[in-house]
């Protein structure tokens, strides 16, 4: 059985102007963690005040997901990594609290709990694992996660905005460094260490449980894009060997941010692009077209598992406007 | 789609000498409800140390519960009512806290908050419900709400064990009483005070689920033998109004402590019974016919779900021993 293990969690640097377009403002940001486990869980959000949209409307790819979930047998689980706002998705508890901006000297002071809570619990998980993220910021603290481990060369930054506003992340990595008295690339083989002082909780529960899983030799697949690539990156500074796949959306491949061959062979990748097909006869995959959202709650992986259990893909489109007419009652 | 939302939790009072057969001792008892989840959800402990049998070795009834939903689709949420024992079953929150001894004057301090917390939770869900328990010591707390309430006329309360304690549990119930200051029947009409004082948390959040079912017209099945009759209490003392169903296994039904029709008509409700057809051929049906377990983690639902799905019950019993045989690894 392939189980999705989605970690949900916050930055506060998401709240920094301009950084992310995973909700509609910043004062609901804070909830598309929340709301994006909701609509994998029960296809629509339950306790979560609010569906999340870009400021343009581009809906969560949790509505991909949330679709291929209706077509084929996908169990998840929900690791809390880090919420701020309640769930009525059931989350497993590895210690994480929400992290701070990096900016700040330890935005995630969890770090080695969680890592090492996940790594037990991935070593205790016998199911394929398809590992994914919802964290508004997330590849801001990617780009973070990356400096600190001296990787930048491997792979830039995606973004969910059409326009990546990279000069501001890189301010943004520039004075976290700086809070933490760091050079880029002091934590080159301390990933845990570059996960606290310059990452996000999502990174340190997923690279915790991505070793756990190889320990046991449990099949991985980093379901997303440039902030799995980031994991990646952190297991492989673990000193975590083993096969390890990376799907992944055409979105990203088609991303000039992201040299996905390059990424690939540096942290020794197995890549799968699975391109949805998205076209212009429907709302939902206007923005997607216009290069918002790209990735994220694991639809490169979703889509990727649909297309191996033979489903088309013009099924899952039809599926993905169904679950969008749904939430847009 | 049906749901099947599972409260677990725990409640001192299964420490009592003699009270509950969950668990093959009392220091593994406080792990049951974890690991149950767990096996729900996974098939297997995965963070819990055991896999709970009773002190004869009779396995827990979520290997049934397990085994049908890997024959049909049923989505799995687990309530944490009160655990006090980590679990990597992903968990909602509803502020439930572990619950102390009824014969505390207390021993549900969190009963009003997690009522109504979960009663938003039932009426922001639109599956179908169905609602299940796993806490030892349950039968004992059932007894002190029906008691409170005034209903041991309606129905007597079952046991985990070969041959029910009964006059332990009353003697456990009258000193609840005497602690709390309440004689038989005062909490008549004030079902979340007769949680607070005689039950426990999964009553608490069962109840609250259901009366938020039933105000948004959402079908609810209760899953299970005599705490589910109390909390079909507890909703009808609560004015919840509507259908109510109470999905059972043929082993309540032959209990001769329990009058399930007088019960249905005291507390209006449909009853289904499920006959598994157990027999000798497997050391995991054993117990049940010897008249252990009886119920819990949803088992009569769970097989009167597969029997509406046309699941032959041979089925159902072979996949029960394909769990028991994984889990005796």
């Amino acid at each position: 059985m392939t189980r999705l293990v989605l970690a949900a969690g916050t930055t506060e640097t998401a709240a920094i102007d301009g950084v992310s377009a995973a909700g509609a403002n910043d004062d609901l940001l804070v909830h598309t963690p929340s709301a994006d486990a909701e609509i994998l869980e029960y296809g629509h959000p339950v306790r979560a005040p609010v569906t999340p949209v870009s400021p343009s409307g581009c809906p969560t790819p949790a509505v991909v997901t949330r679709a291929v979930r209706e077509q084929i047998p996908l169990p998840v689980t929900v690791v809390d990594a880090g919420l701020s706002e309640p769930t009525a998705a059931g989350t497993v508890t590895v210690g994480a609290t929400p992290g701070r901006d990096i900016r700040e000297d330890e935005p995630v002071p969890t770090a080695y709990g969680a890592w090492e809570a996940a790594r037990q619990f991935g070593r205790a998980l016998d199911d394929d694992l398809v590992l994914a993220e919802t964290i508004p910021g997330g590849t801001t603290t990617a780009l973070g996660v990356l400096t600190a481990l001296g990787e930048t060369d491997a792979t830039g930054v995606s973004s969910s905005l059409r326009s990546n506003p990279l000069d501001l992340k890189q301010r943004v990595v520039e004075e976290g460094l700086a809070a933490s008295d760091l050079a880029p690339g002091a934590c080159d083989g301390q990933p845990k260490r570059a996960v606290r002082r310059m990452g996000d909780p999502t990174g340190s529960v997923l690279a915790g449980l991505t070793v756990g899983a190889l320990e046991t030799e449990t099949p991985v697949t980093l379901a997303g894009g440039t902030q799995l690539l980031a994991v990646a990156a952190l297991v492989r500074h673990a000193g975590g060997a083993g096969r390890l796949s990376l799907a992944t959306t055409s979105f990203i491949d088609a991303d000039p941010n992201v040299d996905l061959d390059a990424a690939a062979e540096r942290f020794a990748l197995d890549v799968m692009v699975t391109d949805p097909g998205f076209d212009d006869s429907h709302v939902a995959f206007e923005g997607y077209l216009a290069g918002e959202a790209k990735e994220g709650v694991g639809m490169g992986g979703a889509l990727a598992l649909a297309d191996a259990a033979g489903v088309p893909m013009a099924d899952v489109r039809d599926g993905i406007v169904d679950v969008y007419e749904r939430l847009s009652v």
